[in-house]
């Protein structure tokens, strides 16, 4: 059965930050957050977990194979090593929004996201037992995106393109399904989902198709940490490619 | 008059390598594509330029004050600290999209993004003078976003929502005005505009309200440089949060 | 009783890569290697274990609470992040230099460090129980290094000071107790030791203040982590500063 | 003539800081220092200077070919970007140790480094015209480090034995020349000079053989900036290796 443990990773009143005294010069702030995300990346990646970019100033992980240590010992080291600190909120639940909505909720609890006084607010349930079983991951990409869009139009149009299918996707998935999708660069989508048929994917694609003209197909995985489950999803979406079908389970 | 200095970085036949001998850890690959990220963000924004992660395979700079030079120790540097290489192209035009355009054609013009023929391939035309409205950056962001979504609803729906309004304000700049609108996160969106009035933006703001349901403001600035115009930007951003408008020209 | 397991980091064939095909960049050189270095101290550190730069192309650490699992891990994200691999020996013994040894001896067993046949070779032996005197931790540093050196000299010759004190320091416990001693960056010393008594320390202080006439004081830890040990140690050094004594125990 | 330019970075208060309210983590501290060393090691590299770790919370960086606006810009990054900020001295004199003397005596100027009032202090004169010969590097490293130690000596009597030919250089070269010698990883020592002759070099490296029994070689180079003269310096190094000899000038 499907336990999707979530946390949001939150920094704590970065939006006043960036802009005191003055406004702080924006490539340092890229910077910043793309070396924050790289390190939850490391760390939450090599203990099985998966982390996404989202909003940058809000992150959200799947974390099932890390316990409360773990996460105090993230914040912890987050703190010694940048100029912001981070809250983390963690739910567990069968059907990822569910497991976010109460992650999220732990950290509302704690304080705004823009209040001077909330600082390394954290909060949290966590997944104890870990099953074969526990976490979905649905790995998609784009049809020949290289020959379609890359090396055909501008970057900016290949990029509104992907763009488009990509919230075409989302949307659909969260709606439909209680999955929550990311976009993780080039053509790919990494979606969290509650454990679905072969045509629920294949909804999500002809949707994606019908509503956003973006021909996707999709590797499936399950296992009991994200990696495992992640990387199921990447083998199965090397079926597709070989075998030139859309939709493929591990 | 407006003269965008663009600039594609594309990593080299990463496709490919991402999958070579197996598919790489996933969240290997998101450290090393953040931290390329990162450093082209200091590299570019401590001369004054602009880069966009977008597909993070495929960055877009904004690159007026660099020269030929700056480029080709990037492009040198890059390779010999990343296992990936880059390849680069570069335009110039008063509007950004076609700027942009003749940069993707130059690197198009050199091979595939997944050929492993084409190794470093780099092209360009650069702009000489600096004149003090080369470059025009208009910085956008959410009303309230903090108390309407981050405090209020759970991560993934907050950021479903700004999503929606990013991705109607990138497709209506981009066709009404040919600029090219980047999420940069928070509830920020920066657009490398040509030269527009105070109707234009009001026009895209109207339009995203009617399209997506999401309530922008703007701050606008001019420079000869993508970080003078950007600075710029930013404190005319914070005047409308003073005033209670919604578009402002420093 | 102790039971250190001292891993060494090998670059494979990095000199012949440094000069390939023309000699690179120096400082694309340094920022490979102390980033290299920083994600070890990261990934090491954050699972209780020590890392220490070295020689930076070849790094030793503490790596007691890490099983060959996370070995595994660590070299296989390493070759899918930078452009070079490292090869892993691990060896446990009651005397860091003999449980160094057999790491560096299992590493030379499998080819030459300029070899270009080496790649990714990880051979050793793992401390399977952790008992909590396992580890060994002293932390040195130099009585009033600001107020006699950095605040009055200039910084190159109060660093000949530092560097004098600590080659004397490293060579003493090197030969006497068969510790290793890793400069650690300002004014502070770390060294792994065997199980050592109050006077063998001072013993230690004594030398260097004779022999380097640099005046060191010190605090020592046990547990079952390097961080355990270290962490207790630094506690002791704060005593030694409250107390105004040369070795404290934790 | 020589006209070295040499900046002394040092962190505002470091070492109070590490230890509040409680020691931080080694293995944090470590990653904090080497990040700030790589971001600085970017910078100041690719505007054709050097910088060297020195002991990580003072660094001392050759940066012929920065001037203020430079030296501002990367204060201004690194207050955006870590949580600890860097005081700047900057001196040019035809003896990199006096130089080294006017820059460290700027920021005792500004106050102790261990003062919680003193943070971002800057002062420094700077060479304004750039003539081919104002830096002169030398680029030394050990014959055969890899037959007679790496591959032959556990790592930490490799060190041991590096680290005492360094010792011993370090202390030669400044006390005779007024040079400054650097440990650069591996078996490389890069030292800035003043401008010596052939015997003057064939004196440091037979000082090195009878002191500590450390056969070095050196390749010579001057140029406008650090990595002009470095480069050639490296050159230099390689004909060495070629041709069986112990000091070349590019």
């Amino acid at each position: 059965m499907t336990a999707a443990q979530l946390t949001l990773v939150q920094i704590d009143n970065y939006g006043p930050w960036t802009v005191t005294p003055e406004p702080r010069r924006e490539m340092d702030l890229q910077t910043l957050q793309s070396r924050l995300f790289a390190d939850l990346a490391q760390y939450i990646g090599n203990r099985g977990g998966y982390v996404f970019f989202t909003r940058f100033d809000n992150m959200v992980a799947v974390t099932n194979g890390l316990d409360r240590r773990d996460h105090d010992l993230l914040q912890e080291s987050v703190g010694n090593r940048f100029p912001v600190t981070v809250s983390l909120g963690v739910g567990v639940d069968e059907v990822p929004i569910e497991a976010l909505e109460s992650a999220t909720r732990r950290v509302q609890a704690a304080g705004s996201a823009q209040s001077s006084d909330r600082s390394e607010a954290f909060a949290g349930e966590f997944r104890d037992a870990a099953g074969d079983e526990d976490v979905h991951i649905a790995h998609f990409d784009v049809n020949d995106a290289t020959g379609k869009y890359t090396d055909r139009m501008n970057e900016f149009d290949s990029f509104i393109n992907i763009e488009h299918g990509y919230a075409s996707l989302m949307k659909y998935m969260r709606e439909e399904h209680g999955a929550l999708s990311f976009f993780v660069g080039g053509d790919n989508v990494i979606a969290v989902c509650p454990d679905l048929a072969h045509d629920d994917y294949m909804g999500a694609i002809d949707h994606v198709a019908d509503d956003a003209d973006v021909q996707l197909k999709v590797g499936v995985g399950s296992g009991a940490t994200p990696h495992d489950a992640g990387y199921a999803a990447k083998h199965a979406l090397e079926d597709c490619r070989y075998e030139g079908t859309l939709v493929e389970f591990a």
